[in-house]
C-alpha cells in the first residue's frame, strides 16, 4: 500500500492511500464504512500492517457510488511528507556505499577505510518537508550545499537487540529522503549542524509498506540536479544491509515505530565531484527510489 | 516554580509542584478548582509562563482542607524525569567548558582550540530516565562509562534567528542533566553512539522554572562518584553561554517548546583524569545543580 499524508485546499493534513491514480481519504472511508480509522501516519504505524490489511479490505468493498465521496485525482492533492512531525530526530546512516566512502575520504575529512560498525548521525523533525517545497539555504551557514539520494526504513515496533535474521519483523515501509548536507558546517567533527537545519529532509512522496517491497536491497536510486543526472546506483550496494543496520541500532537504542532509518546515499554527491559542485538559489533536485516515487525541491535562497 | 513528573502508588505519570516538602498534585487541585489543568510537562510548557501563574495563584488559594486532598508527603512519590519523552532528540552542547576542552583535548580525540561556534549532538529521547534509576552499562558496547554533570535549558517557545539579547524570552525553565559518554563509542568522529545510549540521560529531579532562577550564569553544578566529588565548577565558566547558545541554535534550527539543551559539562570527567576513571556495575553517580537538585543513579552492567 502507497500511503499519504496529503491536502487538498486548505484542509489540515490528512492521510490517504495513493492508488490507481487516486488519493482515497482515509477519513471519508471511514465515514462511508461507519467505522473508525487512523488520521495521522504515526497513529496507523503504532496500529501495524494488520491495520494496513483491514483498510484494504474496507477500500475494496467501496461500491462505484461510495468511490465518488472519498477518491480525489491526484492532481487536486498536495502531498506532505508522509511523517511531517517525527517523534524524535531522523536516525542518519553515513558512508554506506563503497564509492561513497571513497570520494568523501578524497574531498571531506573521513577516513578512506570502510567503516567497520555503521556511522550513526541524526537530523531533528524540523529538518523534516515534502516534495514540491523549497529547501532552505541560509549562505551565511553555508556556501557547500550538497545533495544526498536516500532510501529510508520505517520502523513498525519497539525492538531492542533485535537480531538480523528478525531485522525485517520491525520494519513498517519505505520512503525517501534526500539528506541535505551544508558540507562546510560539520564542528568538532560532529555533522548535526551539516545534516539538520530546517528543511534539509525533503521526504515522500510515499511511504510504501513493506508488502509491496519484497526486496528493499535491490532497489535502484538516483538523484537529477537541474535535470542532469548526479547520481544513480542500487541498494543492494549498501556496505550494511537494513538487516545489519536494524541489529547494529537496536543493540545502541531502543527502536520504536515511527522512527526512520535514513540508511546513506551512494556516489555522486557535489562534493565528491572535480570541481566539486554546490546547490544554489532556483536549482531543482529530484530525488528518487525504485517502487517508491520521486521527490523534487527547489533550493530557496533566505 | 518546582515542576515534577512523578508516580504515586501505581498511578500514571502525574504532573505535580514541589513546595514545602510536599508534591501538590495539579490533577487534585484542578478537581478542587474545578477547572482543567495540564496533565503532562509537555502541556504545561506549551501554555507557557502565564499558565505557571495561574497554578500558583490556584494553590496559594487553597483552604487547609483542600491541601488535604492534593498534598503529598515527598516520602510517598516517585520523581521521573520531568520531561519523560522529549519531542525530539536532546541538543547537546560539547566543549563549553574551557577545563574541560583541555581535559578532553589530552585524552580524547578533540582539538586543544577552543571551539569558535558551539559543538552540537545529540541524545535520542530514549536517553531519558529519572533520577534514582539505573544507567544501564553494557559492557559488550563500552569499557569507558562516563559523567557529565550539565545544566539544561527548557525551551518555552518557537524560536528562529533570536538575538542573543532576546534569548531569555524563549526560556522555560532549567533541569539538571547527566550527560552520560561512553567514550570508546565514537564512529567515524560521531557522538551519537556515545551519547545516546539508553538511560544515558538521567534527568531532573524538577523543572525549575526562570524566573526562580534570576541568574543562570552563576549556578555551582557538582558530580559525586560513590560519595568522591569528582566534578565542581560554576555555569558562569561556560564558553558559549546561554543567550550566546540560544542565539547560534535557532540560527541553525527552529528550537520548539519543549526542547531541551543540556549545556555542557565543565573539567572533572573520567576520561579527563590520571589515570582515567570509568564507571562500573553498582556505581552511585549524583549530578547536582544549584537551585535545581540532585539526580542520582546507580550503574547497572545488563
Amino acid at each position: 500500500m502507497k500511503l499519504a499524508t496529503y491536502k487538498i485546499n486548505h484542509t489540515a493534513p490528512r492521510l490517504g492511500v495513493v492508488q490507481d491514480n487516486h488519493m482515497i481519504d482515509l477519513e471519508d472511508v471511514a465515514k462511508i464504512k461507519k467505522t473508525v480509522l487512523p488520521q495521522t501516519m504515526l497513529e496507523l504505524i503504532d496500529l501495524g500492517l494488520t491495520e494496513v490489511s483491514r483498510i484494504q479490505e474496507l477500500i475494496d468493498s467501496l461500491t462505484e457510488e461510495e468511490r465518488t465521496n472519498c477518491y480525489y485525482p491526484l492532481s487536486n492533492v498536495t502531498f506532505l511528507a508522509p511523517i511531517p512531525k517525527p517523534r524524535k530526530n531522523i536516525i542518519g546512516i553515513g558512508l554506506n556505499y563503497t564509492e561513497h566512502v571513497a570520494e568523501s575520504a578524497r574531498t571531506l575529512d573521513t577516513s578512506n577505510d570502510l567503516p567497520q560498525e555503521p556511522v550513526i548521525f541524526s537530523k531533528p523533525p524540523t529538518t523534516v518537508t515534502g516534495t514540491n517545497t523549497e529547501i532552505l539555504h541560509n549562505p551565511k551557514l553555508t556556501q557547500q550545499l550538497d545533495w544526498e539520494v536516500e532510501l529510508a526504513v520505517i520502523i513498525g515496533k519497539e525492538g531492542k537487540y533485535v537480531p538480523k535474521e528478525n531485522a525485517m519483523d520491525y520494519v513498517f515501509g519505505y520512503t525517501v529522503i534526500n539528506d541535505i548536507s551544508a558540507r562546510d558546517c560539520r564542528r568538532s567533527g560532529q555533522w548535526i549542524v551539516s545534516k539538520g537545519q530546517d528543511t534539509f529532509a525533503p521526504m515522500g512522496p510515499v511511504l510504501v509498506t513493506k508488502d509491496e517491497i519484497p526486496n528493499p536491497h535491490n532497489l535502484n536510486l538516483s538523484l537529477k540536479l537541474n535535470g542532469v543526472e548526479k547520481q544513480n546506483s542500487n541498494t543492494k550496494f549498501m556496505l550494511f544491509n537494513i538487516n545489519d543496520l536494524i541489529e547494529d541500532l537496536s543493540t545502541v537504542f531502543t527502536l520504536e515505530p515511527g522512527d526512520i532509518i535514513a540508511t546513506g546515499t551512494p556516489a555522486g554527491v557535489g562534493a565528491g565531484r572535480n570541481p566539486q559542485e554546490w546547490m544554489w538559489n532556483g536549482d531543482v533536485v529530484e530525488a528518487t527510489v525504485e517502487g517508491i516515487g520521486t521527490i523534487v525541491n527547489t533550493v530557496k535562497e533566505i
